[in-house]
This record gives structure tokens, sequence and C-alpha cells, in this order.
């Protein structure tokens, strides 16, 4: 964005489910104020009026994922665990259909396994996992990529659930991070696709059980995450495409 | 293959909708022994003992898509145009979950609106369109890629059906073939991804109502790209993850 | 860049080699302030105090490519013709140098084969071209990408020197546009890589005798590029790694 | 290629520069038979007639890099470490236009810093190393990339020297395997890329003081990217570009 231009805040919703953040007094302990809260406060914190940041759960109306809500979001950030297969089908599609049209989409930890998605990958998203005491060490291997933008080489997270490969998604366009484990396992834990018009950005921390989100590093990737993937003004839009003599048509 | 090993067969199955090349005149005239058998016998005479071609339709008992079928299936090609919303979605997720297991997967023209290969894909998989009287320009950009081999640079389709950008698929993992057309327009025209452990090639060439699959470098692209999304003996499985004593897990 | 941020200018240096445009009457009356300022300007104008747009040419001591001037320049805009083999070695490896340590580079037309570029992409280099009258068409094949925003789908360019595929570059990390010609070849025009710390973009766009650079769509298409690939504040930094008690050494 | 073609070998040329494997005891100890020799002859018995492997060394009169030797190998296997900046100039550029010319080349270990594959890179090839205890695992993120075939995951080294990130190359095209380190760092060890109509396979596992080479999942891997980076009969070739009455040139 050019300095000439009118400022508009991104919009960015995080939705969560929020059930172990209510119902487990350790993960209570670990985010008091929710998970959602946690991340929508880094980003205010971290980007200023650049950023206006909402949040919404499975337990609102239309499970937080009405039309008119995500018509009015830029970048929705999701995390989800438990409840993944209880998300309504259309809620899901409707999620997938806005990237399609350019909303952005972060995309956190077990939220890989959502139905939105999946959907937009065509894969089935699956991974190894462990929960134990493992050290994560997640390393840069795109030093020019927007989201790496001030993050340390390595970022250190002390204790960590272990995710590792082989991840079932398709090759990203850009591999941005990658982690190792205590137990030797590698991810690719930072990776970015372009879907139609919009952009997702998938970033594997976030065990509910320790304070990733608190960790000023991740707060850092989330708020450059965010504004890699929120829609540019004057985009590319499909409907711009000219008419002329020869005549096209459009099969959607 | 190393030469050392057993040769078997390419289980090749070309599945065709079978509705233009029976009740339309002008399209039974261009494919009188159907487009799928054409296609098929183009894969046996070139591919010799390598392959083993057999078709199917719509028409046929589970849409021709039935799992037994599929299981025996290394590379399905597809080719489908006025029925993609009467398959049926279990067919539809067969096919996906197949390819997500390894079977190479090789759809073709307006294939790329059926429910299997936007599954895939996660996008729409729209572009633009005219029918007229274009001449088409297949050029290669890959030219280290095996589907490429042996193919003229450019291959000239005499009279094709435009299809052209934005074409909304994912960035593929290889960009082989760019289109042009009389009208200016370009497509991005042979296009490769995998999905899980399958390999996926889109090529846009084959509007019925013009001899494209008789064209003999077409032909060759299409045996290229059998030899290329053919499932590997050996290959990478997941079920081969080995155990070990820090004990790990799949979430699948 | 986030608003909070005070805003650093962008230090652009627009070279060229400034031959063509002194010599050719017809050159010089398209581009009466010469190609170099024409193109520093259109990204003053454009982009306003988020650029400082100088030039330098061939014909200026140390060919204008003293480390001085490299280092104080965040972005390099390149064009050459005829004069690339009477760059300096030293000079070529400067700017290459400066790529690999962060500056963002883009290039032109014909300085596709300047030794810089040929230095960074490892391969020839080399295309087809034919001087006509084509017309080319520029299509976006990535709508997402920050280069192609609000840039029109195609950009007409009504009379223009054909250059064609195969296009000897490494496969780009992003392929933005591809351009059609009248004759019926294709082109991958707009291209980006990451070089070390430093992003590339190449534009193919801008024969000398066709008035490219005074077209509004094309200015555009430069200034995002800029934007794009201006080296990020608080990128990473290869000497930033940690010592750890482990010890490790970087070779270079 | 089908069974219907006359199988020609795939001519391989394993070049080393024999120099620790005859000077240093405990490397000799490990390669009795040299280190050039035992990869040849691993390749001689897992592709028995498919390859026909000889080897060379810098010793070698033109250190082993003359024209018409180079002109007559299909791939180039790479192992470099001490001598890498007594390479000729002439011979390294020899090495990288016979890969634009179609040869397939596979760098090895510390040979990411030698003369010819910087060259094919544009980028510095630096990595940060630490010689000590490390046990590496290599992970498969690409299982349908015939280099992967019947590789497990992961490969265990069980000591071994690190390489870690960043790794300063370009996005590989593809990238396959990825290691991890006791000490926590990260890799990427199995990339390839091409370059003109060559292939380029690189592969950080082999320090010459752990039997690396003598392992069968390594020797495996080998084999696999020989296959994989072997010229294809027929392949594209430039001076195959037909004319037209348009006319076209090539700048090369």
């Amino acid at each position: 964005m050019t300095s000439q231009e009118t400022a508009e805040p991104v919009h960015v919703l995080v939705w969560a489910e929020h059930v172990e953040d209510q119902s487990n007094p350790a993960v209570r302990e670990i985010y008091p104020a929710t998970l959602h809260e946690t991340i929508a406060e880094a980003l205010r914190r971290i980007l200023g009026p650049d950023v206006a940041a909402t949040t919404a759960t499975f337990h609102d109306p239309h499970q937080g994922l009405d039309a008119d809500r995500l018509n009015a979001t830029d970048v929705l950030i999701w995390w989800s665990h438990l409840i993944d297969d209880r998300i309504d089908d259309e809620a899901a599609e409707r999620v997938r259909h806005r990237v399609l049209d350019g909303m952005g989409l972060i995309v956190l930890h077990s939220g890989s396994l959502s139905k939105a998605f999946r959907g937009l990958m065509g894969t089935r998203c699956t991974f190894m996992w462990r929960e134990g005491n493992d050290r994560e060490l997640l390393w840069t291997v795109a030093p020019t990529h927007p989201i790496a933008r001030g993050v340390p080489h390595p970022v250190v997270i002390p204790v960590h659930e272990m995710y590792g490969e082989f991840f079932d998604v398709p090759e990203p366009d850009s591999l941005v991070f990658v982690s190792s484990f205590t137990g030797g396992e590698i991810m690719r834990s930072g990776m970015c696709w372009s879907r139609g018009l919009g952009r997702v950005f998938y970033f594997s921390p976030g065990h509910e059980e320790h304070p990733i989100y608190h960790q000023a590093e991740i707060q850092r990737i989330l708020a450059n995450a965010v504004l890699w993937c929120a829609p540019q003004p004057h985009a590319f839009a499909t409907d711009a495409w000219p008419a002329r003599e020869t005549g096209w048509f459009e099969n959607r």
C-alpha cells in the first residue's frame, strides 16, 4: 500500500472453537482471556490502526460464520480441534468460497483438519503427531518472504506437541518455515498457497496446552501473515474482464 | 522402471461421458469408434505391452466408477462435458480418494469442471471460452519434463475452441504447456500437480467437434502423461512409517 | 510496512545503457527525456514520497555501477541491449552480489541477456524474437500477486517486438504474466525469483522503438514491482544467526 | 522409456576430487576402493544393464573434465571438498554448459560450493555446518517424486556432519527430502532444479569420514536420481524449432 492511499484497516476475524480454553483448567490458565482474544489483542498491539480485529467462536449464532460476518472479513484466522466434524457443511463452504473470492485465511495448528481447509487443499491434510515434551525449532527457509520479516532464525518453542511429516497437503507455492522436534521429526510448519483470488497461510505451532500465542516471535509471524494475505485494493477482479467483439464467456 | 524388474503394464481406464459422440452426428463422424476408444487405441498403439487400456462411460453400472474398477486402475483418463452435475457425489469422492492413495489422473478439456477434479483442486476451475475457429498453438515451457518428450514446439491444432485465462486452478507444481489462440488469448494448457500419493495432469485440448484426439502429437502427449502419472512400484507408503519407541500416530 | 513505522522511501536506481535513445532519431522521438528518466519520472508520479528515484547510465564513471551507488540502492531497474558485452565483469558481479545481499532487481526486455541477470539465473536466458508489428496481449495468471494489482486483464500493447518461448530461464518462483503475440507465439512475460536475500522480477515488454514505458498499465506494473522487490526492514540477516554452545559456522 | 525402445544404458560419470580418500587414513579405511568407485559400483549393482558407470578424478588429465568425456556423459555425479578453487574456470563452465545442453547433474554434500554448481544456481550456496556426532534423519516430503521411490521414511544416518539452513540456493522446483540433526538444525537435503535442457539434483549427505555411501538407502536414492536426471531420448531440442514464414530467430 502506498502512503498516498487512504489507509483502511485490515478487518481480521479471529475464529476459534473455544472449547478447551473454557473447559480445561490447564488451558484456561494459559489463556485466561481465551485463545482467540489473546491472538486478536496481539494483532492490535503490533499492527495498531492497520488492523481492526474482532473475534467469533463455534458457540456464536451460525457458529460465528454467517455470511454477513464473513463478507465483512478481510482475513480469517482459524483455530479448531475438537469440533471440526460439527461445523456445518454450509458454513465450511461459505469460508471456502470467501477465500476463492479474495478473503485471506490463516489456519493454525490442528485447524488443518477442518472442513474448510481440507476443501481448499483437496487432500486429507493428515500428519504425524505426538503429545510430549519436545522442543520445537522453527527455521526460515525463505528469507525474502514477508511472513519471515523480523523473525529470529530459529524461533525456539521450549515445549510443544510434535507435528511431523508426511503432512498430506499440496506442494506449497512458498515454503517459509520448517520445524524440527527433539524426537528428530520435521514439519513444513509455515506454508503459503493461493486459491482463486485468496491467499492461505498454514502455521503449525499452537497446541492449546502450551503458551504458544503469548510468544512474541509467534505473534510477529501472525501479524506478518495478516498483512501478507490481506486482499489488495484494486486487485484482479474476474468481472473486470473486458467484453470484446469476439465474445467470451466465463462458465461459473 | 529398470530393465531388471518384471514389466507390469500400466492399467489405464479411459472414462468418458459418451453423450455427444452418440447423439451428435457431427461428433459421431469424427469419433466413429467413440472418443474413449479412440484414446485407448492410441495408447495401445504407442505404448504397446507397457499399457493395458480399458474404457468405461457414464452409462455403465455405477456410472463406470465402481470401487473394484477404480482399485484396479493405475491411471484414470477423464473426459466429461454435459453430465458433470449428474455424477454421484460418492463416485466423485471415490475417484478423488483413489488419487490420494496413488492413482494417476489425467483430466481432459471440459473435465476441469467435474466434481472429482474440482475436489482435488479446491478451486472453481472456471476459465474463459469461445466456440469459434481459432488456431491453437501449444508451446513447451518445461523442456525437461517427461510429458514434453518428443513433442514438437509448437504443436499446431488447426481449429479449436478457445479456452483462456484466468483459469481458476492452484499454481501448478509444473507448468508444461502454454497455448495461444488466434483471438490472442492464452491458456496454461498442460499442468501437473501432486495430491496425496497421486499425480494429476490437466490437458486442455479436446473439444469434441474437432478431431483433436486423432492428432499424433496429442496422442504422444497423452502417452507421455500416462507414464508420468503411473504409480511407481515400491513407492512411498504411509503405512510403512516405522514404529519407534517415542511413538507416533497418524490422525487419518 | 505498517503505518506506525517511519516511512523510508524506497531508493530506486533506474539504470539504462542510453545508446539508442541518444543515437537513433526514431527512439529519441519516443523518449525525448531518455528512457531511464521516463521510467524514473513515472515511478515518482505513481509512488510519490514512497520512492526516491535516481538514474544512471553506461556512460557514467564506473559504468554507473560503482559500489557506493549500488550500496545506496534498494531496487535497481535495468535496461540494456547493445552494450551487454562491454559491461565490466566486476560491475556485473557487484550487481549480482548486491542482489544476494538483499537489493531488489527489475530486469527489462533485452536486459535478460546482461551478465548480471545471466549470472543470477545460471542459464543462457535466450529466447525467440522477431521485429515486426505484432500486437502483444499480457494476461495475468497469478491474480493474488502484488505485481498484478490494478493491472487490466489483458494489458494491450498495440505494437511490439515479439519475444517468445522457449525462454531459457529457471522455473520462476511465481509466474505472474503470460503474453501472446499476433504471430501466435507466447512468452512468460512477468516472472519472479528470489536469489539469496534479494528478489528479482523480469518483465519482457520494452522494445525501444515503441512507446511501451509511456503506457499507464506498464508504469503501474513497474511501480508494483518496485514495492514487491524492495528489501524489507528488519528482514532476515544471515549474520543474525545466534551463536550456540554446539557451535555452528557458516562457510562463506 | 517404453519397453519397445532399444535400451541404451545411461552413461554415468562419477567424478570426485579423490584427496581425503587417498591421504587421510581414516577416510581410506571407509573407502578402500575410493569414494567414487564405491558409488559407481553401487549404481552398477542396482541398475545393472541400465547404467554404464565410469569414474574420473581431479588428478586426471584436464582434471577429468575434458570436453570429449563430458560430451559422452548422460549424468555427472560430483563430489568435491578441498579443491573447489583449483578447478579450472573453463572446466567448470564446460560442466555448466553441458547441463544447459541436457546432461543430468547430481551434486553431493560439499560439492554445493563448487564453481559449476554455484554457476548454475546463481547464489552463494553457503550453509551452516558443524562436525560432530549428530544423527541425521532424512524425511520424504514429496512422496510422488521418482527419487523418493523405495526410500524409507525416514532414512536414518547414525552419525553425520551437520549441514543446516539457511542454505543459500534458489527455491527448488521440487523439494524431495528434509533432514533433521540431533542439534535441532534442519536442511533441505534433497532438491531438484532444471537448468536449460538439463536436470540437477543436490543431495547433502556424504561427509567423507562416515560410511554414508555404503548405506543401502543412500545408494537407492542415488540410483533413483540417475534415472530421474538422465536426458530423455527425443527430448526437446532448441534447434528443432520450425522455421516459419513469419521468421523467428534465437539469440544465443
